[in-house]
């Protein structure tokens, strides 16, 4: 739990939560008889038969291309932890209602009975035909990393672990702005990463997929370092392809000489430690919503400061990257979601920070109406590995019309 | 599969259908940075600690109070029998949009892709946080009988199988007013039913419950009898808890002095045997699309006709009865949905249909938006065994006000 469990709910914030955040609406008039009679039966018949014969057209003529399911069973909630899936569930509608708002998405929290990590990987397979993605959500790590796979190999749609995969898209583009405003190439930037959980893992091999090679992560033990025999899965796959210098230690020995720390794990760290990095210092404190440096006193020592606070300059938010994605991977039917797919949209997001790229502003606000188009049709280019895709367009469930991605 | 398998889907149909029939949208306003902050991180963190500690509050702070899953494993969809679970999403869709039109609920398609009972019943188990009341859909029978049984014993919400209460409920309320039209007591009422499935069966239980005493279920081997050896499990019960006056026979023997015929199961119904009926004679000939009698044909024998169809008058439609019992029994908290609530629903139904009571209108038309809230208003009441239910209501989902199902 963090230090949030000392706030209690403001009268403004239980008002807007009264009756949930999310609403399901027809988008056919059901008080017209003819539409009813084809909306359902009899006239819906002939539809399923159709599906029935060509079950690839439940694309054209169900919500399949636009429906995403929220899955969570409810463990790592937020920087809460293990509140269960009840406790969960104002925390996914957010983020259906976030689908719904920034890319148009037809999104359904599906909150979890059960922490299992086999009959997770069976409940989401069996509830996939009515959707065309999976996003999965706040499961903690390592479970996570096990149960993305095992879900993306089960199934036809893509699946996407936003704990993971959509914070190291946004660090990622943050890191590409910052290494552009501060003139170095990214590969030859040292970064320190404190927090081995699910977004320090997807952050490292993002980073890994664009050549950097100078990575140290640390847990709440220290340096990952193949020495070590209290790590397995993920953090000794971690050890043994970071930390080429094979350093031992502490955050306060590895930040002596680093370019970039990005915090994911929560906890404070001194300023003097930040002192330790070479200048200009880049520092990404993505603790929420207590940043593991004080962003204000900070900034006298790092050359660019980014958090995950929204009354925050460059704030490191994931809604800069998972409506998009999941809009540009139903747009292209993808049926999974590649490292090239991911890295098309940080360099998307980076992009769209360029005008204007300034210490404070290394990621685009995230109001900015750009930025979903712009990561939908870079991560559907990415898949269909075409610059031409005009024909890419989803239906707005809204509207009736459709989003243009490109155009 | 039935005749509908001839009918290709028409271009208005398909129109219609293009990217779906539903939209989840936000009810908040996103594009407000104040809101976005309480809708999602750091704000929303309030609310599930509170849920956390009081997870009753789920109701109040989460859309819970109205969603509704709407789950089939696309074994018995519509009349067109086994199709899969892709096939089946256009009918789910048009399902869920049903419930928000006529209850404003938030209702999602869960197309299941697996048909073990087993298995549905542990999906539907595990899912069931954040939804409000479970309503089961085409699943075929008898599997159905088990499943929903084992789903409502599993958990804590309302479960509803459409296919079988639905239909029951407003077989009931038609058969109510029949017998107020035709001045006659239901209980005395002999009714013949053709078809020993889902709906038979619900249909069965729910007369037997009204106390009619003279019942007659036919399958397509002819009258059910303890003595034929080649029934089991619900088919078995009904031969036990009908025919008492231990009949055998075919449909055209059954039919010789009955009050009622109930098709339910297809197949067509020579209009000879309609003519052994008692008279006046109530036929409710409810195969879709192609009722068991011509009802024009047959409205000389039979003094009161209803169908299916929704271009013919009384249409018996489940649609008049599955928003309200679900509304109502949300309404209510109720946790499981008892035989009180379905007997309450089909006495409102036919009590909104008792104003211009006649031949041809002994159910309400399914545009009629009163039946809803007074089915939702008589479940909830059933419920809660108290006719005071002025603190009913339910938040509506697209406009932010409330329902009052009564007052």
């Amino acid at each position: 739990m963090s230090e949030t469990t000392t706030v209690p709910a403001g009268p403004l914030v239980l008002d807007l939560h009264r009756g949930g955040k999310l609403a399901v609406r027809s988008r056919v008039d059901l008080s017209d008889q003819a539409v009813l009679s084809q909306a359902y039966t009899p006239g819906v018949a002939d539809v399923s038969l159709l599906l029935h014969d060509r079950p690839e057209l439940v694309y054209e003529y169900t919500w399949k291309s636009s429906s995403v399911a929220v899955v969570t069973d409810g463990t790592a909630v937020l920087g809460l932890g293990d509140i269960g899936p009840v406790a969960a569930l104002p925390v996914m509608e957010g983020k259906c209602a976030l689908f719904a708002h920034f890319a148009g998405l037809n999104a359904v929290p599906i909150c979890l009975d059960t922490t299992d990590a086999d009959q997770i990987v069976e409940t989401v397979t069996r509830i996939a035909p009515a959707f065309g993605a999976i996003n999965l959500e706040d499961i903690s790590a390592p479970r996570c990393f096990d149960i993305e796979k095992r879900v993306d190999s089960a199934i036809d749609i893509p699946v996407f672990h936003d704990d993971q995969h959509g914070t190291a898209i946004v660090v990622t583009a943050a890191l590409m702005s910052a290494a552009r405003l501060l003139e170095r190439d990214l590969r030859d930037l040292r970064v320190v990463i404190q927090g081995a959980g699910a977004a320090g893992v997807a952050i490292v091999d993002a980073l890994l997929d664009l050549h950097v090679r100078d990575i140290t992560v640390l847990d709440r033990h220290g340096v990952l370092a193949p020495e070590r025999d209290d790590i397995d899965g993920e953090k000794r796959r971690l050890a043994t392809i970071t930390n080429g210098r094979r350093m031992r230690g502490t955050l306060e020995d590895a930040l002596v000489g680093a370019d970039v720390f990005v915090g994911v794990s929560g906890g404070r760290v001194p300023h003097a430690w930040i002192d330790h990095m070479r200048k200009p210092a880049v520092v990404l404190a993505l603790a929420n919503p207590h940043p593991e440096v004080d962003p204000d006193a900070v900034s006298s020592i790092a050359a660019i400061v980014g958090t995950g606070r929204s009354d925050r300059p460059n704030q490191v938010n994931n809604v800069l990257a998972f409506p998009g994605v999941i809009a540009g991977a139903l747009a292209a039917r993808a049926t999974t979601i590649t490292p090239q797919m991911r890295r098309a949209a940080a360099i998307a997001i980076a992009d769209v920070a360029q005008h204007g790229l300034a210490p404070d502003h290394i990621v685009p606000p995230v109001s900015d109406s750009r930025v979903s188009p712009a990561v939908a049709a870079a991560v559907a280019e990415a898949w269909t590995g075409s610059s031409t895709i005009s024909s890419l367009a989803t239906v707005d469930p809204l509207t009736g019309g459709t989003h243009e991605y490109r155009g």
